[in-house]
């Protein structure tokens, strides 16, 4: 074992080409909620989440086991939708379902282990050095965005959003062109939101980070964020399950569209600034606190 | 993918060495009662069984990774005492824990995904030619015995087998020894019950079986199943989790200590005869039918 927990994925030495391995978890009434996600969602979802830690190390997928816990009261017909979710995603990321168990219990739970093969070093959560730049693929708090829309009955507001929040998608691509990239230093997957990802990255790098406010790629709908009372900085600071990758890098690196959204520094911590370089309070920014998101890292 | 579903572990094709994986779950309430057994023999006992379908393989660990769902209520010391026990199977099996997921749940599980080392071929339930003796590894139905003690409240009865329940050991050295042996065919672990496990190599292999009732090998305490209002022939022939390695082979494997139980033969399905010829019947057995146990494989 060459990289052992701690990453997001473990790396094993000693193949031709180095595995990397990591496991994910969802489970009923903590992860999901059948009311917002049909199971064929819910499958396809296990596979993307469990796949994003591959692709924040520069995996490419081999395969994956799926262990299933599983109410009695479940249908059959609900077992099969929510294997085909899972057919669904395996064909997406051909990534083939090698193995799995089924399990009787009182909660549903989905925990997926995947197993990736290593073409270049991997993707550490601590290679970022000062002055490297910060940079995000995609956009930042669309998912959170979408679980709000849903949890207010109001998915029309932000049609695009709920859906991002449905049917993540792992940016395996992005993660291998970082990964055979001479300026990429250090990855991660926006899976705990923003400023818990990007802590993780300072703290197993030794360093800090100023994050541009202004710069944050948010979604086409951010607009509907007032209309459902949150702030979509917030949303973008704070939402998780957007699964993109946040990287540190010496200079854009090609193949991979993303946003420069700060610069790493030698001073600890993270400090935000307005793109004016005013800094604002993370403190006192409303809701901040208030997503109750456990880290499951 | 070489070997796909259906066989103890998935085996991947492609390294230096091909890789066996394979994922268990433990559920509470289900596979395990707290009363019964402590949160670290849970936890050990959650990587011997994991294991054992590596073993039934030929195959040698190379690390597992482990995901957890808690409850709120269990406290910090329930967690380290289970996370006690999954160190004390990765000292044991020199198998290193390489990564993990903690998530919260309503029901305590643990499932754990193992990856293993392919030095020879691997061994499948495919494999058994009519001719071939079968054979199993130390005793069978010892772990049920010390269920049955416990679920009575009766342990005095029989601790040694208590005791074999509650800590089961996966065969490894014997696994790796048939699989770099000439003569062994075919193998899987004892989890679901002989008569269970028996059926899936038949099936596999499209052969039958004669399986000769005075040669099973039964524990040391067989003496207290009659006290148990339990008859040990029929807890060697339906009770699981013993995590034996039953086999098929031409003949005796050198290093492998097993007892020759019976002789895989052309006409399907499987037949038990008392040691002289006569032929017993499975169906008017006491108790066969009502172990309840499902299959998980």
């Amino acid at each position: 074992v060459r990289v052992s927990i701690g990453d997001d994925a473990a790396v094993l030495a000693g193949d031709e080409k180095p595995s990397a391995i990591s496991v994910d978890a969802a489970v009923e009434g903590v992860h999901f909620d059948r009311a917002w996600l049909s199971l064929r969602a819910v499958g396809e979802r296990a596979i993307s989440a469990a796949l994003s830690d591959l692709a924040a190390m520069g995996s490419r997928p081999r395969c994956a086991v799926v262990a299933l816990i599983l109410p009695d009261a479940l249908l059959d017909a609900e077992l099969y939708e929510l294997v085909d979710g899972i057919a669904e995603a395996q064909a997406r990321y051909v990534c083939p379902i090698a193995g799995g168990n089924l399990a009787r219990g009182r909660e549903l739970s989905i925990t997926t282990t995947v197993i990736g093969a290593q073409n270049g070093r991997p993707l550490l959560r601590s290679g970022a050095k000062a002055g490297d730049g910060l940079y995000v693929t995609g956009t930042l708090g669309e998912a959170a965005l979408g679980l709000i829309a849903l949890q207010q009955g109001n998915t029309a507001l932000a049609p695009r959003a709920v859906e991002r929040w449905r049917s993540p998608r792992a940016r395996i691509a992005e993660g291998l062109a970082l990964a055979a990239s001479p300026h990429a230093s250090a990855a991660i997957d926006v899976s705990d939101g923003l400023m818990q990802d990007l802590a993780h990255v300072c703290e197993a790098s030794g360093v800090g980070c100023m994050l541009d406010a202004s710069a944050l790629p948010v979604p086409a709908e951010a607009h509907a964020a007032t209309a459902l009372a949150a702030s979509m900085l917030q949303l973008a600071l704070a939402g998780g399950e957007d699964y993109e990758l946040l990287f540190a890098a010496r200079e854009p690196v090609e193949g991979v569209a993303a946003t420069r959204i700060g610069t790493f520094r030698r001073e600890p911590g993270i400090a935000l600034h307005d793109g004016h370089g005013r800094p604002l309070s993370l403190e006192v920014a409303p809701g901040f606190d208030h997503f109750g998101r456990t880290a499951e890292k």
